[in-house]
């Protein structure tokens, strides 16, 4: 036991990433003075919970309340304060002045550290009729009562945002029985998903019946009995309620005042181990930058995975800097799940990749969860992203009814191993005709991107528009017919006689294989390529690129 | 398109090693000329999905013959030659000798290059009364469609071995109403598990009425009316139907007779490029012995996956070598689904660990499959063995009711990428209320293995008999009631009151704290640390070691 007086470790913001960081510095010293500062009146609340107790799939509305402040207070020890606001740093005298949000009396609390961990707030922007009651954003419990509270008298809802918040609320409102229109300013929802992938999740939004309004955005609202959500394109939507769930931005205002660095967007800089400019403040989660763990640059995270082990380094930093590990960079690995369809990605898309004007190379895979010929295996799409020098995973991106999440864990992994596709192509996963194939889709990913790169493929985005390119494809007839191509003149060979009939293609001009998942596709364009055509095939198949539900086989008669 | 005599290209067996090879020497040859010669009278089956095809889950024979000779013949132009055996190999001329199980007729094909596949055949020890026609091993289609026959008049079955294929027996015969007794010589179900890892799926295995019979193994059988099986106890088991399920060994009687080197236990040895020591001669799939991927030396791994994969691998080498990349080593990735129960493992065991005189540490955690606040979090349990020198991820197994093969292939994923307990800490992988948590049980495990090696806990797997030692049990004592600890005189303070409680702790004794995940008595061995106690706390709790279903928080009221 130190004689020394005990470190005063304060923190500002009591949700993942400042309670992470208490929790850890109790464990690390039982003798510092830790006090929680938040200004809602919750601390420790499962954030990404809300959407589902306003859509009633979390019944019980304590189950997101992870802590309490007395459970805080009780077993690590922490002097916790809701309702309080940090409204000034003194870096000099190592103090911060806090006000009570109730009685408004300030007071100045010294520390040795200090974390700022404010987190981020939903944007609004300043439109006409931005302030009627009806229009909501969702950020604390507060904000879902009044969701939920509001949502019982709606029968129209409509959500400005097609990311992961306005997804999830879109499907807990369908499931309210509301009539649901999403409006999303992209011509795609989620937007840092290639567009491809998330056709998945569209045409799973559409089947439950919530309109989906893309390439338009809100100009604002006409409040009346009805409310009146007035489009860029002068289309208008009618509404009961509305969400706003267009992105966030940090909370930085506190930081700024103190002189703390700042990036470009706004976030709070940090070095590897949180520290911000002043080595004594530390930040964490959604209001900070980080590095980006594929490219190094600085990126936003305002995730709460990232969040709770950023808060958990900072103690390690303060407490045991010995032994301390460095933030090693974020991901960005995200998920949603939207009725039975999931959606996520880890790493660099390739929209990102191009926009970044990086080197990059893609493949697009299709396979089932798990063995096909076990019961139950649902169909999964699989985009990859790699470096061309080295073959080294810089992203990837996955749709399915099943199993998506692990694959996108697995390659999250990859990424932070470098792995390259040569190792996916090898991985070895578990298989049990339950669980995985002996071919994962993965290794599936892998083989494909090698292919590529050695250069027995050409994998294809899009059918070039060319008329010089003979599109084939190897598809069975029926197939063919009962979901055509949406591209005139293709010719139609199935595979299985495609050595017998190379006659009916012209040798001088290039041809595009196409299937409905890509593998026979490829099958084809090996053939061709080794009878002298210049070939290559749409990967991913039609499955990726127009229809994410058209069959892959024959229906067994 | 060269003008060379095409490359002959003879593969011995069809399922999956050899088919792999097959399909890939067509992608990457139209021109060779490939022959498939398969014992058997299928290729290509499902091999591990035979069970379920005997206790009905696969409903459909049909779904497990992924291809047939006339499918491969048509997709691929193979020469495909079932119930075809091969009894000699002429490494001199270059030519094995093919005999036709009907006819008897032999000829001599010429080959180039040779892929021996032969697989492994189960292992049926020449045991008094082994010869009863009611006794059974599976391994072929055939196989599976005798037993599947005996099993509609079968009431006792007795399956000999808990293994995987034991398991998943033992599970599909209950499934069908029988009464199965399960035997397994080792006092403990799944043989490559350390036994604490295993308690989940025997309390599945009993909650589902099978009898166990652990550290017991088959002497004999007396056939009359019943058949008795004598095990070595003098135990008798009365049985309509006995599968024998107690491991396969290679089929290597045709490389050792042409001279091919062969392992100490009988496999064909192989270099990287999957080359026996003739070098035009490939070996792969069953009958191998290739490099352990984590500690370099010689394993076997009879699983589909690494088969598929290491079939591609010579097909590569002997088409395109310039671009082929060696196998990078086997994990032993293996998985098992008992009713609602998985469990699996990847790497080292720690048995295994200990047995081959490695250095290693262990850490065993608990948690939800998702975060735990959403509906339908199921318990997982997921011990890891790490190099204590580096950090690095040696091994890993798992068990559960839901998530276990996710971490599984994230584990794998991480021994492949050489991936430390820090990595593990910092994995970002997915999260959204249905999927994962913000600190994964990967990362809680990461989180508890840094704490060991950073000497912040002490993990203990068993709590020590020494009556010095001081047992504290940290749960609420209604859980201390209900569940009681195995263990005479061990001290109840609930965590949230020890820190006011210490004076009832003798700080002159060690304390080992106890709790149901390992969590709490976490968290309480730091109070007592840095109180200064001689602490240390049993990993993975209660769960882990005695009853993985004692609750963990008190039933809501």
């Amino acid at each position: 036991m130190s004689a020394a007086l005990p470190l005063r470790f304060v923190i500002v913001g009591g949700v993942a990433a400042g309670a992470s960081a208490a929790a850890r510095a109790r464990r690390l010293s039982e003798s510092a003075s830790i006090t929680l500062l938040e200004r809602g009146p919750d601390v420790s609340f499962a954030n990404c919970g809300l959407p589902y107790f306003i859509g009633g799939e979390i019944k019980q509305r304590g189950a997101l309340a992870v802590q309490t402040p007395q459970t805080l207070e009780a077993l690590l020890n922490l002097d916790v304060r809701t309702s309080v606001e940090a409204v000034a740093i003194d870096r000099m005298l190592k103090r911060v002045q806090i006000r009570a949000l109730g009685s408004g009396t300030t007071e100045w609390l010294p520390y040795d550290k200090l974390l700022l961990a404010p987190g981020a707030v939903p944007m609004r922007p300043a439109l006409p009729g931005i302030d009627d009651a009806r229009i909501f954003t969702l950020r604390s419990l507060q904000d879902m009562d009044r969701i939920k509270n509001a949502a019982t008298e709606a029968k129209r809802v409509a959500v400005i945002g097609a990311g992961f918040i306005g997804l999830e609320m879109a499907e807990q409102f369908t499931r309210l029985g509301k009539q649901v229109t999403l409006v999303e300013l992209l011509d795609q929802v989620l937007p840092p998903f290639d567009r491809p992938m998330t056709l998945f999740i569209e045409d799973e939004l559409r089947r439950h019946g919530i309109e989906l309004v893309l390439g338009d955005g809100i100009d604002g609202f006409d409040g009346a009995a009805t409310l009146i959500c007035r489009l860029k394109s002068a289309r208008v939507i009618e509404a009961d309620l509305v969400v706003l769930s267009i992105g966030v931005r940090p909370e930085t205002g506190l930081a700024r005042a103190a002189g703390l660095t700042v990036g470009s967007r706004g976030h709070i800089n940090v070095n590897e181990s949180m520290q911000t400019s002043d080595t004594d403040i530390y930040a964490a989660g959604d209001a900070v930058e980080v590095a980006d763990f594929v490219m190094g640059e600085h990126t936003m995270v305002p995730l709460g995975g990232p969040a709770n082990r950023q808060g958990r380094i900072v103690a390690d930093h303060i407490f045991q800097p010995a032994t301390a590990k460095p933030y090693a960079g974020a991901l960005g690995t995200a998920i949603v799940r939207v009725f039975d369809v999931t959606a996520g990605l880890t790493g660099w898309s390739e929209k990102r990749l191009r926009a970044g004007g990086r080197p990059y190379r893609t493949v697009t895979v299709n396979d089932n969860h798990h063995a096909g010929y076990f019961p139950g295996a649902k169909p999964i799409i699989l985009k990859l992203c790699w470096e061309p020098d080295t073959g080294r995973v810089l992203g990837a991106q996955a749709a399915g009814l099943a199993g998506v999440d692990k694959r996108l864990d697995v390659l999250a992994t990859a990424i932070a191993g470098s792995l390259t596709i040569d190792d996916l192509a090898q991985l070895e996963l578990s298989y049990a005709p339950p669980f995985g194939a002996a071919k994962d889709i993965i290794n599936l990913a892998g083989f494909a991107a090698c292919n590529a790169r050695d250069g027995l493929a050409t994998p294809l985005d899009t059918i070039p528009d060319d008329p010089d390119v003979q599109v084939l494809d190897v598809r069975p007839p029926p197939l063919v017919h009962s979901h055509p191509l949406p591209r005139e003149g293709s010719i139609n060979i199935p595979l299985a006689t495609l050595r017998s009939r190379l006659g009916e293609l012209d040798p001088s001009r290039p041809v595009v294989t196409v299937c409905a998942l890509g593998k026979t596709a490829y099958f084809a364009s090996r053939i061709l390529a080794q009878n002298g055509f210049q070939t290559s095939y749409l990967t991913g198949g039609i499955r990726a690129h127009w229809d994410p539900r058209s069959p892959a086989k024959l229906p067994t008669p």
